[in-house]
């Protein structure tokens, strides 16, 4: 195969693919830049995974990169009609955010059942105030999204001793069906929204949903921000329809200063960093590497996305 | 065997003694009126366990109780030489804190490697800043400690992927010995101790320990304060020496209001609650009317402490 080109949109800090050196010619592009760029392109490396920028360069009738990957396990900005429609190859970077997310989600779990926010807050106030807290062992958690990431946060929360219940899309072995999600809510301690962002599961989190949880119930969510409605969750939860809220992603990010999910009741706010732990781009690099050594070698692409779908299937 | 007197230190908020109902006369003290009960006692219940009271009012030659139960795992409080040397058994409620103990010490691990400190502190000040954080899976723990509540949290870590050395007082299978200890604290990421107050292990922690200790490490006391010395600790943080901490106890506790803890950099202060979840007290109350179910019936008791130990062993 004669050298490739990839365009790699955005790239702070910069991207090292010291493996495609002398093997593909590498151009670093930014939004602006992208609409021209994008036409040379055999392939294109969508570093800014919550960047816009694709759609909105995406050629007409003109060429297009055979191969889109994104750096990110969502690929929700790149389910736009012209790209499912077009025979490009979309992959993604299934399997490097697992275990970092489970045990996020796993450490919000457990300062939720230890109320270790209050304890700071009391440290704040230098007030020594004991309390009865949660024993883990024994609750229940509902974790939507029964892909690499929901598996892997089930699993640990398992080890911990919570029961889990894994909800996707359809019913099949171990996995419970979206239909059945409804019936599940009530008696959940622990609500874990892992899902991908799709036209089926935009706004899945909505005032329905939270009245359906029980008040002494946590939500979680390291998904996307719109599989919430982020203005009904705060609703819930200054009305204490539900015990407490975190979020690691939002409808808009960053978040605004003037937002008034900053000092919700209840709400723990995280920057959409809970798959990422320290060495994580590089994990990102070496993944897309591998993958441009199959296409390089003429062999079919891994975690290729299904695009009706809006994930890798299985 | 003919009713016995069971004299109860402390019990606010009430103890529940239900089965003790028309078998024992049951008679509730406070530390002033400690002398003057307790040689009439049977048996003594210490619900109030870091009292000195017992040390007290403990009868010279006249009569004593024959039996004491403590409400805690600790019975350092009740290893003064009068009781140590003295006919009178010693039980403890061994066993009751080793889960909510390690889900404590599990949710204060995951929520320093995912610096949730940090988030919080930022979204108090209203800031979007992303971090990488730490993976905690193949991470190494130094678990101080070998009786249940040192290996509940040895399983617990461990079941997230965390390498768990396990130091008691002497070497045998899967446990280091204490003389170990020292070779074992450069290369942990996590040092937790969950020791018994004993003559051997009082001040174990203290300046040459975190001058051992890697700077990227943490420590965790869930055991009794005087392991630890605060200060020596506290100037280890100050000088990031270590890189963060989490107590439970105090040598003082309530830690007094002007306590310069309070504000330690990177220093999590929780009153004394990591073992207590909802219900331990019934939990409590159930175990010493079960022992008494024991005693009654002129069978040994169960959790009977090596007084020379300081400890149940085994």
């Amino acid at each position: 195969m004669s050298e490739s080109t990839v365009v790699v949109l955005g790239d702070t800090p910069p991207v090292r693919l010291d493996r495609l050196s002398g093997r593909a010619r590498v151009l670093v592009s930014d939004a602006d830049a992208l609409p021209e760029l994008l036409p040379a392109a055999d392939v294109l490396l969508v570093w800014d995974f919550l960047s816009d920028a694709v759609r909105d360069a995406w050629p007409g009738a003109g060429p297009r990169p055979r191969w889109v990957h994104a750096a990110s396990a969502g690929v929700d900005r790149l389910l736009f009609p012209e790209l499912i429609e077009s025979q490009t190859v979309l992959t993604n970077a299934r399997g490097l955010f697992d275990q970092p997310i489970a045990e996020y989600v796993a450490g919000l779990v457990l300062a939720f059942a230890k109320d270790l926010p209050g304890t700071w807050e009391l440290q704040r106030q230098r007030r020594w105030r004991h309390r009865e807290t949660r024993r883990l062992a024994g609750t229940r958690a509902v974790v939507v999204g029964a892909g690499p990431i929901g598996r892997a946060i089930a699993s640990t929360l398992g080890a911990l001793g919570v029961r889990v219940e894994l909800v996707g899309r359809s019913t099949r072995e171990g996995i419970r069906g979206a239909h059945e999600l409804n019936g599940l809510l009530p008696t959940a301690d622990w609500v874990v929204c892992a899902a991908p962002l799709t036209p089926a599961t935009r706004g899945m989190f909505d005032r329905e949903a939270f009245a359906r949880m029980a008040p002494s119930s946590y939500f979680i969510n390291v998904g996307r921000g719109p599989l919430v409605s982020t203005q009904e969750l705060r609703t819930a939860l200054v009305s204490r329809r539900i015990a407490g809220a975190a979020l690691d992603v939002f409808e808009e990010e960053p978040v605004p200063l003037d937002s008034r999910l900053w000092d919700t009741p209840g709400l723990l706010m995280s920057p959409h960093m809970s798959g990422d732990t320290i060495g994580w781009r590089d994990d990102l690099a070496r993944q897309f590497q591998d993958n441009y050594d199959h296409w390089a070698a003429g062999e079919p692409l891994f975690n290729v996305v299904d695009k009706q779908l809006g994930y890798v299937p299985g």
